[in-house]
């Protein structure tokens, strides 16, 4: 077998950034085969390319797919990603994001799978941080601010623990806020794109729109850059070490809303609801790429008001 | 109702820190109601004093248990405490330390049961620390070894979150090594007090134990100091804080071994196997117990020597 033909399984298929995932594979790795596993599925078209129903919380399901596939390579996307979700259900979330993902290591060790996992975190693990700290580097103490956050450490911790302790081959990450086509409009900068894609569709001028806290910082990438990021982490990361997934640059709600304004042609008024504006919300969270860059030579490489336009006809 | 009058729910009843906690009730709280909950619950007896078989894992069977007591007060003892079983079997580990005490946790809240909780950690979560750092404070950063330090981590990480979100009353504690009356012999120092204690008894002078590394220093505390910790923590602990539960002093298990073949009257020779000398162990873990002292005032009050001599009649 060719060194290079890799037999990626990729967890969370039916999501935002599975497809994007795969769309880079078949552009740069066009004999690797693919399978992709989610509660509901998505179809996926392609030579090498199939999808099966599973639900990692079932364990011997996720054992048996392990040895019928079995994959060299492990994208784990599969997350119940939602903060808000953590406050509603924080067993759910807890058990959709490190019970799953224990399973899926337990299951590689035990059949004894020499897979490569990427296991995907987030920056919600740093939680609470002093801005005085920003941009944050990996070195950063975490101390995690929603069940979601907690559920995030102990996945990183336990691929910490699995690589060391098992030797299995486990690269991390902590992944700040994505965009792009295809991300769903419970994530604000969507919700903010489709609202005004349609005011636009619609023929208005004018459009007033309500948010929350417009002043909030945020480090955003577009999905196209993240999973380029992954690709690079597969070839060139280092087993036990995590790194951040982020573009370095914050960029206020405001300024979202400035570029989509003016992308969509809309004399836009914002109306900051009360209600919306989250109690104890960081104001500011900025990432430092420099490890990344550093281990494998990533760099974002769209341009934000790009990923702004293509998030706009995404929903147009 | 006396205010004073508690509803203590207490899970890992079967195990070894629990008796001595129902002892301490017995004396200081005799009006206190208690439940205590395991897998294979042993019988107590006593006015106010019951026990019930509990599988924690079975959330439907949790919220039974917590809607039919109503407790004031949770003492969650129940763990899988081994590192060596959480290497064996890192899920099961995983479960029956962090899920179990989130269904608690999250039982608690669903049901509007306003109880403390006293979610018992472990010098585990520590993990890998430079000596320099000795005596570890609470601020000093976690950095878990092993899958059962991350297990321990995200139910601290848990409790905070839930005491921050929720408003929950959570207070929890970093243990450090137990010792005393009823420990197993898989803890190292119940092990070298029951050898010794049957060579004692079998007339013996001479003996030869064999033992890994006994170089090692580690924080010792007799069980009657921990439970005593416990119960000034449930009186005045603060919701969201974690405390060290420890003595503050470090003791090679040479020193132990000395005070143990002293008490039998042996003339102890101790052969090393290199097989039970773990690698990467930890040359010296010492916590710093200043916090609880100046919370509550709690000081150890048994003598390392005595703890060894009950232990010894213990196995006697």
């Amino acid at each position: 077998m060719d060194m290079d033909q890799h037999r990626y399984l990729i967890t969370g298929a039916a999501g935002f950034v599975a497809p994007h995932f795969l769309r880079l594979l078949q552009t740069q790795e066009p004999g690797a085969q693919v399978l992709g596993v989610d509660l509901n599925p998505p179809t996926w078209t392609g030579a090498g390319v199939e999808t099966q129903t599973l639900n990692l919380l079932d364990r011997p399901s996720v054992e048996a797919t392990l040895q019928a596939f079995h994959p060299t390579r492990v994208l784990h996307l599969a997350s119940v990603s939602s903060v808000a979700v953590s406050w509603k259900a924080p067993v759910e979330s807890f058990q959709n994001n490190t019970n799953i993902f224990l399973h899926l290591l337990e299951g590689l060790r035990k059949l004894e799978i020499p897979a490569r996992v990427l296991s995907v975190g987030s920056s919600e693990e740093y939680g609470r941080v002093d801005e005085a700290h920003l941009p944050l580097t990996e070195n950063h103490p975490l101390n995690p601010g929603s069940p979601y956050g907690v559920a995030r450490v102990a996945q990183e911790q336990l691929s910490q623990v699995f690589a060391e302790g098992y030797g299995q081959d486990i690269v991390m990450t902590r992944s700040f806020n994505h965009l792009g086509p295809g991300q769903k409009a419970q994530f604000v900068v969507s919700s903010f794109a489709k609202q005004m894609a349609e005011a636009k569709k619609a023929g208005l001028k004018q459009f007033t729109l309500t948010a929350g806290n417009t002043k909030v910082v945020r480090d955003f990438l577009d999905v196209r850059d993240v999973v380029h990021a992954y690709h690079l982490l597969f070839q060139g990361g280092t087993s036990g070490q995590v790194y951040n997934v982020c573009s370095g640059v914050g960029r206020s709600l405001d300024e979202v809303l400035t570029l989509l304004a003016r992308i969509c042609g809309l004399e836009l008024t914002v109306d900051v609801d009360p209600a919306l504006v989250r109690p104890n919300e960081l104001m500011t969270i900025v990432g430092s790429a420099q490890k990344i860059h550093q281990a494998v030579g990533w760099v974002p490489e769209l341009q934000f008001e790009q990923s702004l336009r293509d998030l706009v006809e995404y929903w147009q």
